[in-house]
């Protein structure tokens, strides 16, 4: 990844690139301190922290870097320019706010800093061997963890709320850093909101059940939804909703291929929907790119800038129909666009026959 | 808080603010959603958010303001712009990133817009009665759960990461929205840094045992240090550590005033640690503000910005000594800075007598 960086910088002739965003600073480094900072030079790869992280640091961050441990970072910085003749220095233009570009104005005097948009996102879009094989395992002890709270919740007896504290409990009993995100449990006509918190309210037999979370393994986010059925016997109406969106999903896996857009993708599941009567009622993107962070680059919807699937990508399959009133069906699978076939390898293997979805 | 900000608006000679960052945001109109945007102009108080939160904004946003649900974000701005006749805006420089700065220009054409920083968060130090009633409520809850995970630990069968999954567990059985940062569970010598991550080693009878934890109610964050002693009897090495930082401690409670500044509130503990002998051990600073956000202004400390104590902050005084490959002692409670008296409310009502501070 250095390398890649290290191109950058002679392309747009610049003397180092700094990078600020933690996150970003953990894929490079391996770091998982809450400071730290990437330095990038032609001949030079640094990692900066402050004294809390002397030991962590030199435990985490990966050889190719050379770990520099200060008292005041812009006085560090300032001695790094100097040092390595730097004139010129890249920085995230998406993260860096514009009180701190000030900031590093004033400290680097003379450097010409030059905002850049997306560099280390662009290059955790791909994923390595290692990452993948990590988003597997987290969604693995995820679906442990949707089996454990199929078998916990009881109908009649536990609140929304109950639950999603169980969820958070149990990702972490199960080996999980934490939850990816606060857990969404919506029973009944609340499922029919796209971002339900839980409520004090009690889970009632013979209703609709939508369960959507997921939990970070060493850094890496899982994420799934399942929707199912309280009690024996699913009523029409919902098998009806369940069984198109199930369609579109599927549809979504199977024919999505590389070289598609984002967008091409996106519309195979609402064309689909939308043939089917319901396309007003799917009022979001199909999914998202999933790693380090839960939510990141590419993002698969009508609304966002095209994007051409290339292989190595990690991404969520996620199309629903939501009855304002009544309620809303979400299926969600973790995909892995795998460069050797050019086809979706479907990571999530927990079952989406709703005859095996149910609480009773 | 809207009124202040027009005063503001008339003194720099703008026509409205946009308030981005989605604390603030909380801060001024009540809203909890994760998205939204204020716009206060002369004589318009508007809150912005998308389809998702139609019906949650009516629940939550005070009445003051008024709602509009968009579509497109960057649309829907241009069009108020217009419409309210806003040729200079002010934005919020410390949390608007350089990208969305120019996505902001390009989308105001012929606006100025004009950088200001930390409007809402001057604002925020000093707090209402209705927000100190909720901190004080927070740290009510993360006393009892404080006692329930003193009653919980047995040495030599947990971790320490058992013991902080129970607390993140309890803080929501308790009524907690959630944590308000990740638990530090640290024994024996891993006490002696000062940001330890529970480990998945047992806690061990006759060692030091420091629990530094807090939690969230309806938003408002909670911030408590103790350090207990694992077995009945304390050693003398510890105890004569325990007793300097307990007295650096009540030093500064009993001690600040109104009008200090920061920085003299910080040395009252800082010169009595130096006098006994551990300075050096006393690496980080006294406290930090505390509300909305679990850090927060004003800081306190010998290496930030003079701030002069107002009367109506709520900050935590919390100094520590940190031996390393021995142990660590940090003690710390909430306070208020009572305008009444002039003097230091201590909110948190756990003891700090050692003798009852043992897990046997």
């Amino acid at each position: 990844m250095v390398a890649k960086i290290r191109n950058l910088l002679s392309e747009k002739g610049l003397d180092g690139f700094l990078v600020t965003n933690l996150v970003n600073v953990r894929y490079l480094t391996g770091f998982t301190g809450s400071n730290g900072q990437v330095l990038i030079t032609r001949d030079a790869a640094l990692f900066m922290t402050d004294f809390r992280y002397k030991i962590q640091s030199r435990q985490e961050v990966r050889d190719e870097f050379e770990i520099i441990v200060y008292g005041s970072y812009r006085d560090e910085l300032k001695r790094i320019a100097a040092e390595y003749g730097i004139k010129s220095l890249g920085i995230e233009g998406n993260h860096v706010t514009l009180l701190s570009f000030e900031n590093l104005k004033k400290t680097l005097e003379g450097v010409d800093i030059v905002p850049l948009y997306g560099v280390v996102e662009d290059l955790r879009v791909i994923k390595t061997q290692e990452e993948l094989d990590l988003l597997k395992k987290s969604q693995e002890i995820n679906h442990r963890l949707f089996w454990e709270i199929m078998n916990f919740i009881e109908p009649g007896k536990m609140t929304e709320r109950d639950v999603a504290i169980e969820i958070e409990y149990l990702a972490r009993k199960l080996g999980a850093d934490d939850v990816s995100f606060k857990p969404i449990v919506a029973g009944g006509a609340h499922s029919a909101l796209p971002h339900a918190k839980p409520r004090d309210v009690v889970i009632a037999p013979n209703e609709v059940l939508l369960l959507d979370f997921g939990v970070f393994y060493q850094g890496y986010a899982s994420d799934m939804t399942r929707t199912v059925w309280v009690g024996s016997k699913p009523t029409e109406d919902f098998l009806e909703i369940y069984n198109i969106v199930l369609e579109a999903q599927e549809m979504v896996e199977e024919r999505a291929k590389v070289g598609m857009t984002n967008r091409e993708i996106d519309a195979i599941a609402r064309d689909y929907i939308r043939e089917n009567g319901f396309g007003e009622h799917f009022g979001h993107g199909l999914g998202h790119g999933i790693g380090l962070e839960i939510h990141e680059e590419p993002y698969f919807s009508q609304k966002v800038p095209e994007y051409v699937l290339k292989g190595g990508e990690v991404f969520t399959v996620e199309p629903g129909i939501y009855l304002e009133g009544k309620f809303g069906v979400r299926i969600e699978d973790m995909v892995y666009a795998d460069p050797s076939t050019g086809g979706l390898e479907v990571i999530t293997r927990t079952t989406k026959n709703i005859n095996e979805l149910k609480i009773e």
